[in-house]
């Protein structure tokens, strides 16, 4: 059986999407939306699928999933169009940057079938599950303290601030993901700082670019979270897990690893320039894991719910922030 | 010239100190004094000094400064009496449990000369003095966050927990002290997360053994800690610094650095077993450096006030985990 | 322009280039042919391909290039052959355990175009490549040393052994060609000791599972290559360079970076398990550049030559070691 | 019982060893003797010890051992005076360049009570003792190969290289004695390539600056030395055991371990500038172990014997340079 998919989205993300599918054996890509006549004749000639409307995907029969990798503020509505015109559905997180339409949402693919995967791609890290695998063994016994540092190796304009839903629900998020992940017990309350240090006119966007959060469990679990928009360095993603039995953590990962020593010491080149290249092996294994999900019929994960969770975390840290208090997840849920 | 010193108390620090001395050229061990005598008996025999009381020591014409090396609840009055007897005073951290005594015990202080040294000794780590050098030499840029993993070997028994003042005035101090160090810049408010997961019934102490605390400067600057009373791998002490050109890592360190691998993979040793190792070379430079103000009359460093703030910081944290929220330094000093 | 390709093998690394083939935009997998139907089949289904015999390949006029991945004792009847049909060739190393053999074929496969790349993968590796640019750029000043570490992680079964020509032939003409093309300077002698210490019947093969080379250049760079088939931490792959202005290395890869501390140290896993998983990058860059020199008709690098070249230092490995003395390569060629 | 012991020779390494002596309890400098009476005179202040010609040292009644840091050429005289003189005696590394001398100089010794050790402090490194001990508790199984990389940090002037003895005798003999040290079994091959690199004009003073040597035991167990007089970026010293259970390796040590990031990549210091600070703790190790020898009446070790063999293995590299040949060891000695 060969899983038949639609493109929606031809820009950067989809382009990584589509790169994967043409290597994948089980799986075809038929066709390709975008608004954008150049970035969808661009996947259509490199990999010989069709331009199509959102409409003829929706009602095409040659069409098993989609993947949604649009604008943001587009992918509500989408999820809701092709869930009820019967596809699977691969979205790029978030659902949406406002929590309640994230849960009408939600609430509207629930009801045409579950078949809803939420691309929080750093769960399929390798260096990442391997944490997980490590925890879910025992081999460090009771998790008590994570500690991610995660930050981008540039500030991005502030257009994309602007209508990126500020630091905790565009970035932020992917570590609230990926604490909920390791952790297997529930979150239950936020303490988050923030500033604008590298460009104090963030502030003027009603947003920061330097963030320190910290989280605890029902048990007492602690997670810090330390953001930051920029390191010259490189993109800086690194997790640590302290458990009663043993620490596990996951270095920094660099294309090429050579060590060059001179009078001035000794030198290794800068990390990964950003996620594309990052966490390419994550994304192959991510797609590969919604591809095998829609073909064993074994239930999506991370799903809707997964996303939703994430940016009522997100919702918790800015609170906290503006009320200079630790907030209650309940209170936010 | 030959400073001339008195050992207050012959535990274990007691006996770090008395062996700086010894390989010290400038500075000779004249006496020392501890309640137990078979404690005195041996750092008498083994330098060559004798034992006296802290009234012969006090009125003693042949010691320049008496290093106070006993327990915490004798400190300030020791810092006192000293003092009035006119002795240069290094004391171990804290110097009062309390900061009202604190306080008190500074005042006294002040009236009879300033000659007086607090024992932070791991702003003397050469490893750490290196991070403190990179920021002063401008290398980092602008300081945004600093990162500090403290994890203790082991927990200690629950006597010593419940004299220990708390984690936060026992351990993390030390971190406030760093922080507040290498910061250059006036810490405004903590936001501490604490929980007893190491062992439950330390929640008996009114206590916590797993901790995270952030911390805010005025302009933005955030610390956070990260705080345990255990782990399986040795002496965790690990301090970040994130700036807008670069950053800079004290990674841990190990007796012995060698490899093995074979077919469960690369291993290195655990780290040093606890303070008296891991921070050696620190204890000696930090006598060194009180030795060297007392000859050159060149002001102590860290001294009393720095104690007073960084216990000021232990108040701050330990309010915002019982309330909840981000406690402004202003509103406790 | 396509680049339409027969495989020839199908067997371990003819699939691992049948996969490069399939993600590579510019070249199309036209026919497979292997003795063995199962093998063939399996690339055929996989990559939706025709079989065909070598007769067939060789008068097709749909095949532009031929990929020889057969056993070593047909690669210069093969070369030879595709050579006369005009097709483009890439010979998995080496041409042949003979070296009077090997330039007979190289004699005749020049007389027919000299479209001709040899299979040292390890050329194209990211790692080690950037060693050999930090050499071409200058910035290790004048090549001194270059040590090459070079361990397989288990001994071949005899039988393989018995028809493998040796390990300098087999196993350490890798390392001779990348001397070679790190050096930039003609290799003037050898000095080689070998043993077989994991299993002192391979002596009864006339063979060696361990052995150290020293080389040197005319003008007096030295190269020391340490070899072993077996380690038990994995596939052990390692390359320095000392220079006169400082020195580069590439160490060890491993599939997951981890590090797990617990009471008996710090543990990172075992390297990758053998070639095919540590050089797959490798492996793919290689076939690229075979592409695109085909493509470009820019000239195949390393070529038979360079084939020749590696297997007559192993010659004079071989009677180094039998004559107990340094060998001048001259005295080889 | 406290050893007295004279210091004969007040120079670099004399003066380490003095402020050794100065740190152990149970040994006593009671005399130094150097030609240079600046010199002496800095000991003899320091450390509150009598300056003494070698005369009064020979016949006091006071000095149960001698350490002699005086120049190489003096060395075997010095030996044989004060063996007959009754004295116990620590000699830096050589007995003398010339092995017919040392084979004279230890048969005086032999005579006269053998109490006599030699210098050769790295068998005292933590980090190799580790090695060692590794070998020993068979964690490595069978030994097979052992990788010494030895780099000085900078060519000595030629004045210095005229009177060495050539790179074999005065800077490979430590990695000879190592060889030994480590292997538990006799060499009995040595195969040598040298050339002068760094500096072209040390070829005439018979002399090299860039070597590698390859030797073996009966068993055929290989070990490889690579040297060079000079590393850019420090004193490099690393060793590496492969056997059939595991491998082990000694990294390179550095002063101070922080690593600093930025848009250039990951840098950490250079190593350690030279012996005198990379040693320093093998220093204070070899001198402890030849006091405890001494008040315990145990066998020194290396002794003498370690002396002549390690200097007959660099005769025989520098045979096998000129040879161009595998030497016999059988054949030297």
């Amino acid at each position: 059986m060969t899983i038949r998919i639609a493109l929606l989205g031809a820009g950067r993300i989809g382009q990584v999407h589509a790169l994967t599918i043409s290597r994948l054996n089980t799986v075809r890509l038929v066709a390709v939306a975008d608004a954008f006549a150049d970035a969808a004749n661009n996947i259509a000639e490199t990999y010989g699928c069709e331009i199509r409307t959102n409409e003829e995907i929706e009602t095409a029969q040659d069409v098993d999933a989609v993947l949604i990798c649009t604008p943001t503020d587009t992918h509500a509505d989408l999820i809701e169009r092709f869930a009820r015109a019967g596809k699977a559905i691969f979205c790029e997180k978030p659902v949406d940057l406002d929590v309640d339409r994230v849960r009408q949402c939600l609430k509207v693919a629930a009801e045409y079938d579950d078949r809803l995967m939420i691309g929080f791609n750093r769960r399929f890290d390798p260096h990442f599950a391997e944490l997980k695998r490590s925890i879910t063994d025992g081999k460090l016994g009771e998790i008590e303290q994570i500690t991610i540092i995660s930050r981008d190796p540039g500030l991005p304009p502030h257009s994309y601030i602007a209508v990126s839903g500020g630091i905790f629900r565009d970035m932020t998020v992917h570590d609230f993901d990926m604490a909920r992940h390791l952790l297997g017990e529930k979150l239950t309350s936020v303490s988050a700082t923030a500033s604008a240090l590298i460009d104090p006119s963030i502030r003027d966007l009603d947003d920061f670019d330097t963030a320190s959060v910290v989280m605890m469990t029902e048990s007492g679990k602690q997670v810090t979270i330390i953001n930051s928009r920029r390191a010259t360095y490189g993109y800086d993603q690194r997790i640590e897990v302290h458990g009663s039995l043993g620490m596990i953590r996951a270095e920094n990962q660099r294309p090429v690893s050579v060590e060059f020593a001179d009078v001035f010491g000794f030198t290794r080149p800068p990390l990964h320039d950003f996620f594309m290249t990052r966490y390419l092996a994550a994304y192959e294994a991510e797609l590969t894991s919604f591809i095998q999900a829609l073909t064993t019929g074994a239930p999506m994960s991370p799903n809707g719910q997964d996303g939703l969770a994430a940016m009522l975390i997100a919702e918790a840290a800015l609170a906290s922030v503006k009320q200079d208090r630790t907030v209650q997840l309940s209170d936010i849920a």
